[in-house]
């Protein structure tokens, strides 16, 4: 956990005056990192890495070539991708966060001087292509929410819905590294394998008829470990840099006729979209929660899994919210709907017991690696995060009793069991409290393009 | 599938005096690519591509230097990885192939000029430390063989060993980049959870007890397809660089509990070995044979997944097999025991059905991808491809009935189970037919370190 220190102050105000709107999720308080094109200039030239500040960017590239940052900070600045930030101890990042704080605050040491050269280190958010942060080595995905867990194992297995194994091991299998793509990319409905309507019968391959989302949010990894050695529940949070939304984009019915025995695949594969803003571990420990009280009659963790600081304080306080709207709806002007609404506090296991035992084995994480939490779904039934448990299942054709499916019905009285073509999904994220400015994640949005011919 | 070319031609000889040897894997039909890193020079300076003749290897960047090559053949060469050859298109890669040849058979255009620099462009393999030939971006590990999946299916599901979907979804899941290691790197034994003895019971925490190796081989993609887009089977090979041996390490007891219902996870990503040489699809051309006939019964693969050419040179006849030595045996001076032996030609999908499954969703593959075939097993006893199969589950504790349980007893008479500290594994493959140069895919080797404490 980072200690909550002067640059969480509340009264602190930023010469970038849209930072200081009650609603930007981008006060100085926050400080996120991106990595952006300035589409003018070519090639590498024109990339840089930066951080939101209200409706605007400092290009950290820029500030560094000015001498505003001095030696490690400095050359980690410089680099194309955040790897070199994200590589940085927690004592250099702690101290990279001071400075482009003092830099951006009101009367920071220093702050005068960049504010005169405003033109030159500030961009705005319009005049840029907002990219991955980094190149991710690998990604993987978690499966944290026991109740999404329980939720879709009751419709994929439903005399058998939570597996034994749950409650002891923090589930998680390899994804797809080269498919992760940024927000407001568009996503490509997928052709595949689905079940034959028939049993014995031969599967059909056509385009998904139960293209869902997945609400998650994802964690990369700072500094990494070697090859055969482990990390510590108590050294976890050392390795984790700062979180983005991931849009998890699932095909449900090609995923029911693939996943068994090795996962799914081809489900998955196709798209996952991540938001472009990292917000930093530092940015959200004012946020840090209690991690989620098991009921009663759970089991412990095991021990490697369990630490007195993690138990405090190893939950986030993070709310999420997934908005949907329809071609239609645009068409005739109408807002987008909201889907749901969660929080991350609820998930069975915290970040730092999913990075604990991803390395338990001796597997070695890199910097920049994207590790992502699985479904946020919390009890109640409008904070379930995709559109398989909010409408049980209700897509056409498929093999369960119908009572409790529930399409969603839209206000162009539309109905949704799962995606249609030209449906556009996105997901916000933030953390409020009482006294603190509010900290926004952004954005990770997606449009379906219809499958290929 | 490539034409068989006069690269093939058995008369060709090469100046490199060991290629020449009956018994070499190396002779100038194979040309089999390798990365390399002379230890000596500092930094990337000293690490270069080249191509592995007789004992020696030919360094190609030195060879591009001295201008033997030209235009983009040169450029690919000079890289510090073999990424560049990776991505040449066929054509390209072909004229590479060929003047690879002409330059080390006797006679041979400017191989007299190239062969009275030998001292600077030929180093012998004892010089240098042979690397990971790419950076993988992703690995994906397939589950190819029915033989395979059928007897683990016995064993973890055995009333439902093979599941419906096997014989139309080639299978296959994500593995993990990070800890693909090159042949010879120590494997350390990772620790996990293991179910508990009794159900109902919190599962141990300990040293796998179940350490298992897997004999795989696994294709490098050459030139990518873009996301969203698909590869047409008839297209597959194009995309298809070469081969190389896999050991998938995997520890059989944290699978078991871990797997379900995401696929497996920490069983396997503490170490995956690959063998430094990739032997091009070209070099296999003489070796394409009939993909696996499918025994009456079973159904057809759907349309996309099925083409003349490669149900007729869909398959490669490539032998197989897995030695061990223990510690006892290698100080006894005992000679490494042959555990199995078997063939890629009786895999039930093809390497072309696998990458076109693969990108079916739109899946982007990108160069210098890894697609692991999954443990190749044939029917009979002595060609499976793991120790699972092997032993029959032979591990102590397993809660199998225990009559098909056969440890292997090896010349020491020590008993093995599953793998020990101190066993070391290793894998060679090759081809041969009558009236051909035998082509050697080298070795794949890895030996067990004890467990942290």
């Amino acid at each position: 956990m980072r200690p909550v220190d002067e640059t969480h102050h509340p009264d602190r105000r930023s010469w970038v005056e849209s930072a200081n709107r009650e609603d930007s999720g981008f006060p100085v308080q926050n400080l996120p990192f991106c990595r952006f094109e300035r589409p003018g200039l070519p090639g590498r030239s024109g990339i840089a890495i930066g951080t939101g500040i209200g409706d605007s960017i400092l290009d950290l590239a820029a500030c560094a070539r000015e001498g505003f940052f001095s030696g490690e900070l400095s050359s980690s600045l410089l680099q194309p991708t955040l790897a070199g930030v994200m590589a940085l101890d927690v004592p250099a990042r702690i101290a990279l966060r001071r400075r482009i704080s003092d830099l951006l605050r009101e009367s920071g040491p220093d702050s005068d001087r960049l504010a005169a050269m405003r033109d030159r280190v500030l961009v705005t958010r319009e005049d840029v292509r907002l990219l991955l942060p980094v190149e991710v080595g690998d990604y993987t995905d978690f499966y944290a929410s026991v109740f999404h867990a329980t939720n879709v194992g009751s419709m994929f297995r439903p005399d058998n819905p939570l597996l034994p194994n749950y409650k002891y091991v923090p589930i998680g299998y390899h994804g797809r590294a080269s498919s992760l793509v940024p927000d407001g990319t568009p996503v490509r409905r997928p052709q595949g394998q689905t079940a034959p309507a028939t049993e014995g019968d031969p599967p059909v391959r056509q385009r998904s008829q139960q293209l869902d989302y997945e609400l998650e949010v994802g964690f990369y990894v700072g500094p990494g470990n070697r090859l055969g050695e482990t990390i510590s529940i108590e050294r976890a949070e050392d390795h984790l840099f700062g979180m983005s939304l991931v849009n998890d984009w699932s095909a449900r019915d090609i995923q029911r006729w693939e996943y068994q025995p090795l996962g799914p695949f081809l489900a998955k594969s196709f798209a996952t979209t991540v938001s472009p803003w990292v917000v930093t571990m530092e940015a959200l420990a004012p946020f840090r929660c209690q991690a989620y009280s098991r009921p009663q009659g759970d089991p412990e963790p095991l021990p490697y899994l369990l630490s007195d600081t993690d138990r405090r304080q190893g939950g986030i306080d993070l709310r999420l919210a997934v908005f949907l709207s329809s071609r239609q709806m645009r068409e005739q002007g109408k807002e987008p709907v909201e889907l749901s609404r969660g929080t991350f506090r609820d998930m069975y296991w915290t970040p730092a017991q999913m990075l604990t035992h991803h390395a338990s084995n001796g597997c070695n994480l890199r910097t920049g690696d994207l590790i992502a939490s699985g479904t946020v779904s919390n009890q109640d039934r409008h904070s379930r995060g995709c559109l398989l448990e909010l409408t049980w299942d209700g897509g056409p054709g498929n093999p369960l009793p119908g009572n409790r499916r529930t399409p969603i019905v839209l206000p162009t009285d539309e109905r949704r069991s799962f995606l249609e073509d030209g449906d556009e999904v996105f997901i916000t994220g933030w953390c409020e409290a009482p006294g603190r400015r509010r900290i926004g994640l952004g954005e990770c949005r997606g449009i379906i393009l219809p499958a290929d011919a």
